[in-house]
């Protein structure tokens, strides 16, 4: 085995030799180094240069307009501020190890280039409401884009439901067959529980619109600041009211941790179904290779690998609200270290939130539904039984739960004789129930039964054409 | 040791004796018995019986208005379930341990009552609608419950802001004394957190304000029901639009446990700071015997009980968001029993919340702050170093970085001399910065630095009385 | 509607009525009231009785033997919890709602019976270390009795997998067919599982079993106790080394939360597999009455609900390990009330393990193979595949990557063909790679494929036999 | 703002611009892209490479050993091997993105390296089996280094232990004063926390350490392995025994999670106590400025940055275990590309548990009590209570209930004075109690209280010095 003295410091050693030599060495530069590493935050928090930059900007040109800076030092910040996003952009930007995070790395290098007019930018600021600033724009923007795919994996949706909104499958309950259904109700369901994420993220987005910026540390500035000026300038509502509450509150970032859980909750059920479809008893789907992992010794064999990741997600996503409540709980006002975990989690979150929605989207504008499958497991089980039950309440005016108990008694007998409900010859029928005639065959198929459900939100074709039309205007194109 | 062999299935034996035996015995009834134990939900959902009821009366109303019943069957039920209501408000209902769930337990009894009238009742209904209605009424009502004592907290910690609007106390940060601020502000950080708290719950009970009754097993139904006659008539603003989604959507569920949880969080932070500021060290606040628990060892000792809970719930309700979320992860539509497990989670998570929010109401209503050590720490550790440096940048145009060094070498003498800033001589000062003037002691004080945080937001008495005037508006008596 | 005024008071009103004077109704006895009930916790910790009665016991037995009480105050106290236990476990004992926790309603009823000797029980000894003790003995009889329930699960796993040593099933990954197994193997897998979920309990039993007791309020006591002989009477190892950690440690609650999750993920692993196994398109197993639902009119139909709610519980007990865990993080030593949220988390945790074994042991004795069924899917897919590459290296001496390419050439022959790898015929198979002969037939079919896996703790029906006599050895009868 | 097409795809665009073009341009390659990036695994699972290329030599040589391939094969592989392990220790190995993970990389490169040779290492193995081998050395050695570092940081609080086994501090519960114990006992119940967690640790690689090498893709494998020869080679017991379980099973690293979840859950405790103690009121300890940071304003401020970044690492560690018990939860046998959620979680949590503890360690031995500030609270608040109690029940024979109200009687005496039980005069305590003589005055000291404390766990020096000469027995230097 080859020398490891300058394997990077996390991998442990391999089996057999000084693990602790190696990880150990990760601290090998004493005090210093150990509170570098647990302290610095700049590996994670400069994905937030633009928002800080942003930031910036607004809270100079305020400095200058409410006359706390003069106009040359403002001038001078935003050619620096110019220069400064343009390294960032191209990756040009130099990080400087001692600036342990993004606004000490922008700050430091803006003062590099424009010298005293960089010293002046924090006045009146302290990186409390600044860090508290960057994360709520951080995140209104993250909402922004998930909103836009959550919208996109809708549309794909409603495709599948426009299209297939006639096509019968099995309705299940405990994953037996229930009662049958369309592929396009199937596909809708999932429309409703989408729009309803995106309500829960509108919600957090007004709800942490509010600018912390000008509660400095803690308890606001001495200056003469215009704290709705710069909260304008940034897109919000209004500044926060509180400044203790401004430094202090991260309920933003759980709610939105919150919001990303549930979405991801939903994706997992469909990614669920996409994999229990995709099995071989079942194939009630076809994936291409483009969502798919093949083997090289199986070509038949189409891995949902997508569509696992995706219900994996959820776990990560969940585990990040916990970690961040787990953070918060219990902390005293007003600013405490701790919430340095705040990014991470949210960061994560929303990428892996991302990364499912448009692998759904994906997966979803993919599939294909196999017609005759899907039909003839959307008649198996008896499913057309409630449908027999119904009638009898409606056309011999038996009570539900006698005509319920009736249908329990054909039931057996069509699985007796190893036929479905529509084998049945009448006069067997009417062994069990004298009344029943000719008519009740009308309402024993798939076809039928589907039909049927006419009622607001059921599964009748019509219904669903009309719903997906109601969709496709809100949705747009 | 006496005969154990009574003792209820789930206590384990003492040590050293078998506790199998005991244990074991509870599914000594063999599959039938484990069966009923892990399926019956009547243990807990009976908590649910008014909004069954109410879900039923406006289902046989609207059946009858339909004509899917006649008047006098409806009549007939309407007479029944106010019989069944008032069993079970008195306390005389008796459950049969045959019916698994208070649906059943309900209907069975009303049918006892009123014979075939009552087996139509479930006409063009399903367990799975109702069960989803009824969880849906029980959490609107919750919100609304928990909403009112949110603002009973709220009007708690505003008569503390009014009382103590310009009380100076230390405001914190890594629970090291940062800037002065007032007890006032404090108190009114926290109605912040609640007022949005309130609005994570609004919005939670307008999304869930969709009526699911009429979805059926999951298809819909094929008697000609009016759904929006029992939304309307149940208080919804409309039915749901997908019968799959009406059955098989807990996210109501989860965004009512996310909401619980962040408040909770947030009450968990005032508690950990009632906690702190009992402690002998500290001594900012007093809290009475009634909640306090005493030592009869040490009259003196308060324990702060009730804030330690506060404190704790938090996790159990987090717990709660966890558990559901893990349930629901993976889930195929349309219905599985593992939603069975959503109520006591959310029973569990309302009762903690609505016990916390009144246990904290009762000790910010008791609690008496100590003015003396609060100004006194306010004012300890150069509380108003930053002031000064404001002070510098006003006065002599410094810039803030600059301001800032050379306040940190004027502490740093302070430091060394053993004295406050207040008590350098303005020579020692002009030693460091000789431009600095007299004025420099008129901002060193902690009642001027507070009074000059007039920006919007800041802890200045003014603002503080202008925010808790607004609050009291908004608030009400 | 009938006057609610009567309801209990955690049950929010119907919609549509003032719920808050419910609610609230609550609290109304005011502080007293809300402090009594976030405070006491009588209502779960009796189940902690013969634990305390236990400990107490112990505990007097060694203030006797050290002289610190008398013989005679030792008889009264012995005779007197006698008594108490009695009517504990007759149920005819009186709890006081003046004794908010077992511990002071224990006490309060042996000095009732037996005065002054009941006063002397307490010496040297704390609420502190007398919980503590208790739970953890608590924690310990749980753990023997989850024990015999895992060792009973395993039983009837390993008759099932005796049974069905040698049938054939597929295997799957992705829930995509990859190579034939037994039905045996399968069901040998979860006894793997559960043999280290064992093991993490009996590790956790272990840990845990040192002696609080003693260790007082935190800092130990100045009677002259004998802290070792209260630990030997009560079956613990030794006593706890450090007073501070005797009142203070939680961790072994959290082990045995931990140890409980990942158990409760196994049986949601083999509960998952029984609910697809029982959906129509499957039918790999069938489940009797006894551990299905019906429903009265699919008398077909068998509601796999036991096994859902097992998969549903999972959820539960990993939120009461994240419940303890908030609970603990950041808490100061020695004892902080917020502890008191450990109890009802560790009972529901046990209680929902307990059950879900009961379950899943019912199910596995239950269930019933579908030979025809796991036949005919364990050769679809061509599922021998990797049996050809094998022989292609084997016999031909390819290189494994260069096998694997020549299978997946032959594969998609025969998908093209629409055939099994069996009915190519040698010329099909030799046009790919000429060096292919008639013994290559010998490899394709199910049963060669399973007799072939014969390395340690592959799937051939000899090795599972073998291993499931390990296993009957091991397990006793 | 300049143009920003350049921008790493995962930042959202600031506010006010067009988010979507940004953030959607990630997927803008297409399905392809998508999939490409939701299924590669290379960007983390590289940090196994060590444990990946110690897998493959293990598995040549124990091909060539079986004579599966030839020793000039193993020759190749091995020459090979050490080359790729060279590339990958300099920093100099090329990772081809289209090798999605570690384990096809490195066969890749070995295979351009060492040509048919390289094709054969894949004989008898599948991923499944490999990236489970891989993960399990990965955890193996992790815990060897964490084990390494608890015990350096028992070792840094052994020396406090040592040092200030006499110094007396209040001890605390509630966070009020309760008794005075001493600060070397204090330590010494951390170092009884963290050995159990090293214990655990113990149990877990105990538990972990079987081969899944040679169970193939799920079936184990059909050449004439010798498992056995593996298992050995690679440091572990024995093979695992059933090949479904051995690349199914993750509960090795459930396990492993949920150990460093409690353990940080200790270090939190410790971290809140820092902060407390750090904080003005208190000035228990003083922390170096290696471990705090400071305010270029305040210089005599010490923001415990490090301990709170302890305290909230215990939740990034929970949300580790609760993300991975998600994932697992309800998963079919085998393999599910799930899994590969386990590899970040895990590693995360290892790095997140190894810089608390390294960062522990560092504030242990920085920090220096203040033995004025213990001292005096260690006595006040009639800490010493307890100790006259239990004289009255020592010396006059009161029952411990009766002494406790005498006791209660005489701290409110001393109360309403406003002095402390040692200053009351025998008179005074004979008003009381006519019983009491001068002889109680020489138990009311805060010395006399902890030398009181005698007994196996408690307080008194002389028992602390013996336990931690123990602890430094076990220890070692």
């Amino acid at each position: 085995m080859p020398d490891t003295s300058t394997a990077t410091p996390q991998d442990p050693a391999p089996s057999g030799r000084d693990a602790n030599a190696l990880w150990g060495g990760r601290f090998a530069g004493g005090p210093a180094a150990i509170m570098q590493e647990i302290n610095a935050s700049i590996g994670f928090d400069q994905r937030m240069w633009r928002q800080d930059i942003a930031g910036s900007r607004a809270h100079a040109a305020m400095l200058a307009a409410c006359g706390i800076i003069s106009e040359a030092d403002f001038a001078a910040i935003s050619r620096g501020l110019d220069q400064v996003a343009a390294e960032l952009e191209e990756g040009r930007f130099v990080f400087d190890p001692a600036q342990e995070d993004i606004h000490m790395a922008v700050e430091a290098r803006l003062t590099e280039l424009v010298g005293d007019a960089g010293r002046r930018l924090h006045t009146a600021r302290s990186r409390n409401d600044q860090v508290a600033l960057d994360l709520r724009l951080w995140v209104r923007d993250a909402i922004d884009a998930l909103d836009r795919q959550i919208a996109d994996l809708m549309r794909a949706l409603l495709e599948q439901a426009e299209r297939h909104h006639a096509l019968p499958m099995p309705g299940f309950t405990h994953l037996q067959i229930g009662q049958p259904v369309t592929f396009g109700h199937h596909m809708l369901a999932y429309l409703e529980m989408l729009a309803r994420d995106r309500g829960r993220f509108a919600d957090c987005r007004a709800r942490l619109n509010e600018c912390p910026l000008g509660a400095a540390a803690l308890a606001g500035t001495s200056f003469p600041v215009d704290r709705h000026m710069t909260a304008r300038a940034l897109g919000f509502d209004r500044p926060m009211a509180n400044s203790l509450d401004a430094v202090s509150a991260r309920d933003f970032a759980l709610e939105f941790l919150a919001a990303c859980s549930t979405c991801a909750m939903h994706l997992s059920r469909l990614a669920e179904e996409i994999v229990i479809w995709m099995s071989a008893p079942w194939r009630f789907i076809r994936l291409s290779d483009a969502f798919t992992t093949g083997s090289s010794i199986m070509p038949q064999k189409r891995n949902p690998d997508a569509a696992e990741l995706v219900r994996a997600k959820t776990g990560r996503i969940t585990g990040a609200f916990v970690a961040l409540t787990m953070v918060m709980k219990g902390l005293p006002l007003a600013y405490g270290k701790d919430m340095q975990e705040d990014k991470e989690k949210v960061f994560d979150a929303a990428d892996s939130l991302a990364l499912s929605l448009a692998a759904t989207a994906g997966m979803v504008r993919d599939m294909v539904p196999e017609p005759e499958n899907l039909r003839r497991w959307a008649g198996a089980g008896f499913a057309t039984a409630t449908d027999l039950a119904d009638w009898l309440v409606r056309t011999l005016n038996l009570p539900f739960r006698t005509a319920h108990h009736v249908t329990g008694r054909l039931v057996a007998m069509a699985e007796a004789k190893g036929c479905d409900l529509l084998e049945l010859t009448l006069a067997e029928m009417q062994s069990v129930e004298p009344r029943i005639t000719e008519a009740v065959f009308g309402v024993l198929t798939v076809e039928q039964s589907i039909a049927s459900r006419t009622c607001y939100g059921g599964t009748a074709p019509a219904n669903v054409a009309a719903q997906a039309a109601e969709w496709r205007r809100r949705l747009g194109a």
